[in-house]
């Protein structure tokens, strides 16, 4: 066998070495690729979403009679060849690419092309299946990639609402775990009323759900897809009934519907699913990153911050300092919400950028999402695993900032008004003495009143301590009255 | 009556104008306000918001027994007299402020406890109401402000969705006048298949239904509310029965359902939702950008341009070339679009940036979210009536354009491989002749055959035109056999 | 005088009362104008460069023959009346406007002629000073407002590193006046080695010089203008000398040397130089917001936070919770930071969206410019005074806490290698007693060593402590070896 | 030898791969690594910057007789050998990792250590040299990644630099090419005055040579560290003499000088050095986007488009319709531009995030900035070759365009005042024809003078244009007199 074969397109001809299932476009390109010397196949979804949209176009080609049943085998064949990763080499082009990724779509074209060919023929070659003529048929970069984009977030959303559930049980679990350990809330980083340790991390399991619903929420908008449109929307050099079968093999394939946009035109013109589900990853990472934050702040010290909980040691912290630990894990989560909040300006830039009859921007859309979209689904993983897991609670430690916090004074102001509050918070404050000591000296409560009321624990349960405070105002007003 | 009244807090004693409703706390914060220079009453709705809180927190506080009737009837009188803007001179405070807005809620505890308490008694003054005892009552600028935020945005979706279908509207009907504009299609900015100008508009009308959707969806979260969690989401010091009588009054004043969100500590911790609502304002103004920017394009000359279309003239174009006129309105949808990409970014960090038991980024949330808001309502109603209205369409322009453009050598590749299209592609741009003229001079088709096939106009209706490729086929492959 | 004039312009005449200044193409444009409800003039200092330059053209077209000097003097006087801000009522149209501002050079054109017309002929009117003959003469908005936004830029730089200075000098001071308050050292939050007080607020002051001379960097660049390039860059249509005498007058009137760009078709095409601005403002912002935020940690409490500095106390912190007291100013900072970042990102997409021949996003270079200019500048006379000057140290609390901290272990690994640094952490942490301690009773330093070397006064000075190590070090080995 | 050895570090011990340089720290944090899925080595400049600083530092060491020279000398020898890439696998990290890369310095310790240790003893451990008390004398990670992040900078600085003076060459080149094609402005996308096509390449090229010198001036700041102040900026554990030594030795091996920053406190905390130099990148970025823009929208076509100039057809632009070609590079460089102003945001977000003693936010300064420097460095390379150095310009179509212009009549309003102009301008625009042809059926000017003035190649020269104008003023005014 020759060591090289011959290919042409409409710039000329070039000699293609054999051993590569890519041809003449993408070396073409490759020539004037690299500028991030990172091939796309890195985030290799929208590869895959590819193949399986030439499989169910050879199908639905052959199905309208445009295609020889043969050769739309040999296509279904060479594509399902593709699926598990073992031909990424023959998809080197770099993630930056203009002409809306048409490089892509013909390196798809060209590998399948050849792998079809040699099925057909034993050689690799156009003269039985060509890439534009059979693979491409009734197809058009201008609807794959767009519609290869959407089915490639289905795996990604899919991935990550796992990895959150998973982090949501962790924390559901923590906080269960935590529910007794009663310590002072913070607002403006000032000491406010008291709160379970619990609470706070019911709180992270309640966001992630309602981040899991917006992720769930934002799932069907990308079965919704632009094929069947061809170039700019009409579906010119479609053949009759060729739309109606393609979403009938690709919906089987996937095993749920997928369907064309109500109006192609749309469809090609504007991107904004992309940015809706970059703005759903864009929430995941800031409220990972705010939860980061409290596990760091929380845990800070070990004998000059807050010690409230501890997180895992996972590796010497300083390379000076000995002793000295780290909490990275949530730090790398704080800095990948930095990336991702970035990704999202850069997608909703282009987003903003469309133009005319097809928003051309598929690298912004496609690398800028999918890497977001991996750096947030592996980072949940390692936070849950390598840092949330094994968090400890310093039980002591909370009991007593809680019961120091003069906020403890609002329980003054629910039973005799704010100004009495202010009196007690200001008692306080002025003797360094707790409010449960003030309120008795101030003869305003007796020291069993004192003890029911002025209780951190009691506090934060508040049917609880709102029904006793209610029963003092009326023991009280009672007693006034009399 | 004196010129001046004494209030007191628990920084100590102050005089305070009498002719003023507000009090000591917004006094206090009046010093050192004003980085913005402009009050945050400049947008109202959380005004309107907080005194619609107040109103059903003093129902709920009387129903409960917590509150003097009289009081909370003081209380509700003055909140209504709030609501038509009379009293806005009284919010004197500036968007940019710290402490979680705690300053706004006791402005607006001031305004209506002064208020309140003229009612009652012919003066102003703590005497009879308390802003923080009586008007404060339950709850805590904790849960206030953030669920007055999310109900602020209710009057703004709303609005802002009028005015979308207003515009999408106007839009379908362009679509249908335009129906029959056939022209060429771009993408990369280089000349594509044709399509009809109509089928353009029409992914406008479609675009605009889609994120008009994705605004209905996010309206409800907008009723979940923090209201009953008072400072940290314990709800420490309401009487019991008031949080279920609050949503009851707060339901019935704004005539839908208002609900607790399903974890107070989230909700204090997260503010998502403002994320959420602002991600789809951006999505609409980068879309409306993007047809702000087609516009212009499409309407460049008016000698040496696309010249497919002309919008009104608004106003002449040139302090010193006459007769110059400029696309003003699609240009400020175009630059609005920037300044919403930018609030979009500050409201994500601020989200991000939340901290232990309360997002306190009030400012930034609602300043940035409301010009968004308000920036994009006021644009939708200026681009409808002074631009998109009133577009007229250079028929036979658009025409001249899709009848010499080379891509339509798309249908010799449909017909006889992607080869031998690129054949008449290259024939016909070195000679410089239609793709019409090309296939006949190269034997491909007869005159009529190309009159029919080659035809802009039939290639811009899917149906008719592959039926037309499928029996061109039909025939050619019998034509071969025989 | 009759109550309204005809004013004429290529679109038409139209009615104008005669009480405004502003013509025809103003109130045109008025009538669809208001995306922001919000006048331009807001921040006036676009207006204030605007009528400068008409003046320096006026005499310059009067000197280069071509302007009738009795008219260029009334431009002159008229212009001058402008400047106090006594005509603001005249500028009235919304920062958001597309064409370049071409209507805000209109405006400005037209009120100045007006004025001169009346000068000379007691009316306002056209008859006698046509606002695009004469006001505008040999100039475009293409090279008027670009130029006008940066001398524009001037008085913003120059004040803000006016404040700046001041805060500077704010922190210097506490610098002195906390130089001997030892503290613990946090990095990632977690304890490190100790440092004082007051070398961390030399590094605010240190910063903030940097800052101030990136600021005085970029101010040059704003004395690069396009004035004399008219419509496209060519200069067409402006009287020979006109450029010359131009940029000499304009130079006179700012007292600096202000000069043309290089290359003017640059000038026009790229907008960097607000970028660069722009990115300054933004770090400025930034670095106030790390201030910021370390001075709430700093300063949270007051019973379970660090508590090392104390803020001035401005207004009470909660509505519900007596006695709490909030950074309130910090947080300030805080926010308009995120607005800050939003803002550059708007202004860095308006340049990245330049095109052709002229950058048309005058709109959002201003306002978001100007926006950042104006909150930061007035933050920082807020945060100097309203905080910063007046912030207390907690000297025994922070010396306790330095005292405590197991990095003091660093300086064991220093005098005897890391490992056995690392054996007296564990120690430390293990029995939770000081380094201090732990050295003694580990053997590896008498008492009076401990005292010496293990002591985080002596620490927080690098040339003593690293010589006593060195010295300690020296003694061992000779110990060693003996 | 044994296929692993043992390591210990304050966590304890682990068998580590005898095959590996890197030891136990770095084992741990490949454990919970990973979430880029790609090694920070891809972006190696990081790891030449710190082996150099290791160097330094241990000649530093020895020079202060604080580190045995032997040791030193092995540990300069493994340094260098680290240096051309051929150790690039024992830097297994990801990017994304918190602790101020703590880990990222101990790996680079561990390699070198076991390496010095082998070239000293023979085996890989930590018998002879420890990767903490010898490798890392003097340092801490805290000073080592900053400073190195600054001296990684300097490369990848003067890399750009070069680049970016090639592609400055190759358009002066191209203005000098195209300096008599003349065509028409565009401004608002409204055809404005003539200028020639060298013109507007004459602005880009300037605007390189600005950005060149904003690259140029942000370069020494990379040249100021932070080395010496080891934990917190104060220093400790540093030899007596060991900063001096080992600056004068960094700057030896740099060839350049290299300073302490003024206040290493501010230098440990404050990291904005990194956004300067993210803006200058992302100004790039923008500008050469706004470049590659143009080039697309003037090479728009083939036949309905601006067609003003032609692109290298670099592969065929579309699956489906034959002989398209997109203008892919100039596509690439847009969306680079997205990928950058993203990455500004990120590198924004991580500066206003600092916190106290040091900002640990090290990830996403360290990927966001060198994702964006290797983008940018390599477009422009991929730039220029591919597309910018064969343009070729369409000058009969441009001469036509220019010379229908309207806005030619900016010339009758410069000789007669501007509503003589607007009259002519409407005279043109109703009758389609030219200004030239207007001027003289309107009587104002002869045939003669009508094309001296009319004329759009003299009115790209503006000393000529405007003299001829002054002249033809003169004469008329002379006329009208007599």
């Amino acid at each position: 066998m020759a060591d090289t074969r011959v290919e042409r397109d409409c710039l000329g001809e070039m000699e293609i070495p054999n051993d590569r299932y890519y041809g003449i476009q993408t070396t073409r390109m490759l020539g004037v690729s690299g500028a991030a010397g990172l091939p796309i196949v890195f985030y290799p979804d929208i590869f895959r979403a590819m193949a399986r949209i030439k499989k169910a176009a050879a199908r639905a080609n052959a199905e309208a009679g445009a295609l020889d049943p043969e050769i739309a085998d040999a296509i279904v064949k060479a594509a399902d060849r593709t699926l598990d990763g073992s031909f990424d080499k023959e998809f080197p082009l770099d993630f930056w690419q203009g002409g809306g990724y048409t490089c892509l779509n013909m390196n798809v074209n060209e590998v399948i092309g050849n792998l079809a060919n040699e099925i057909l023929t034993g050689h690799k070659g156009q003269d039985r299946v060509h890439p534009n003529t059979h693979v491409n048929m009734g197809q058009s970069t201008n609807d794959t990639i767009p519609s290869a984009t959407h089915l490639a977030m289905i795996p990604r959303i899919d991935a990550l609402r796992s990895e959150l559930c998973d982090l949501e049980a962790a924390f559901e679990k923590k906080a269960e775990q935590f529910k007794e350990v009663v310590k002072v809330g913070r607002t403006c980083w000032q000491d406010a009323l008291p709160l379970t340790l619990g609470q706070e991390f019911s709180g992270y399991a309640s966001a992630l759900r309602r981040l899991i619903r917006k992720l769930e929420h934002v799932r069907p908008e990308c079965l919704q897809i632009v094929m069947g449109g061809t170039a700019v929307g009409t579906g010119l050099s479609t053949a009759p009934g060729y739309q109606e079968a393609f979403y009938r093999f690709i919906s089987e394939d996937y095993g749920e519907e997928i369907q064309p946009m109500e109006n192609l035109f749309d469809g090609f013109q504007n991107s904004d699913t992309v940015v809706t589900v970059s703005g759903v990853v864009k929430e995941i990472a800031c409220t990972l990153a705010k939860f980061a934050k409290d596990l760091r702040i929380m845990s800070s010290g070990p004998r000059a911050g807050f010690m409230e909980i501890e997180l895992p040691a996972l590796s010497p912290g300083s390379s000076i300092m000995p002793g000295k630990i780290n909490p990275t894990v949530p730090e790398m989560v704080v800095q990948i919400a930095h990336q991702v909040i970035g990704n999202d300006v850069a997608i909703s830039v282009a987003l903003y950028d469309g133009e005319l009859d097809l928003n051309v921007w598929d690298a912004t859309f496609y690398k800028c999402l999918f890497e977001s979209f991996s750096l947030v689904e592996r980072e949940v993983t390692i936070f849950r695993r390598d840092c949330v897991e094994s968090i400890t609670a310093n039980r002591s430690r909370c009991m007593e900032e809680a019961a120091a916090s003069i906020a403890l004074s609002t329980i003054v102001a629910t039973c005799y008004g704010y100004p009495t509050g202010v009196k007690v918070a200001q008692y306080a404050a002025d003797r360094g003495c707790k409010v449960q000591d003030a309120v008795v000296e101030l003869g305003l409560m007796t020291k069993e009143e004192a003890d029911t009321l002025v209780n951190p624990i009691l506090m934060t349960d508040p049917e609880r301590i709102d029904a006793a405070a209610a029963e003092f105002k009326r023991r009280h007003a009672n007693v006034k009255k009399a």
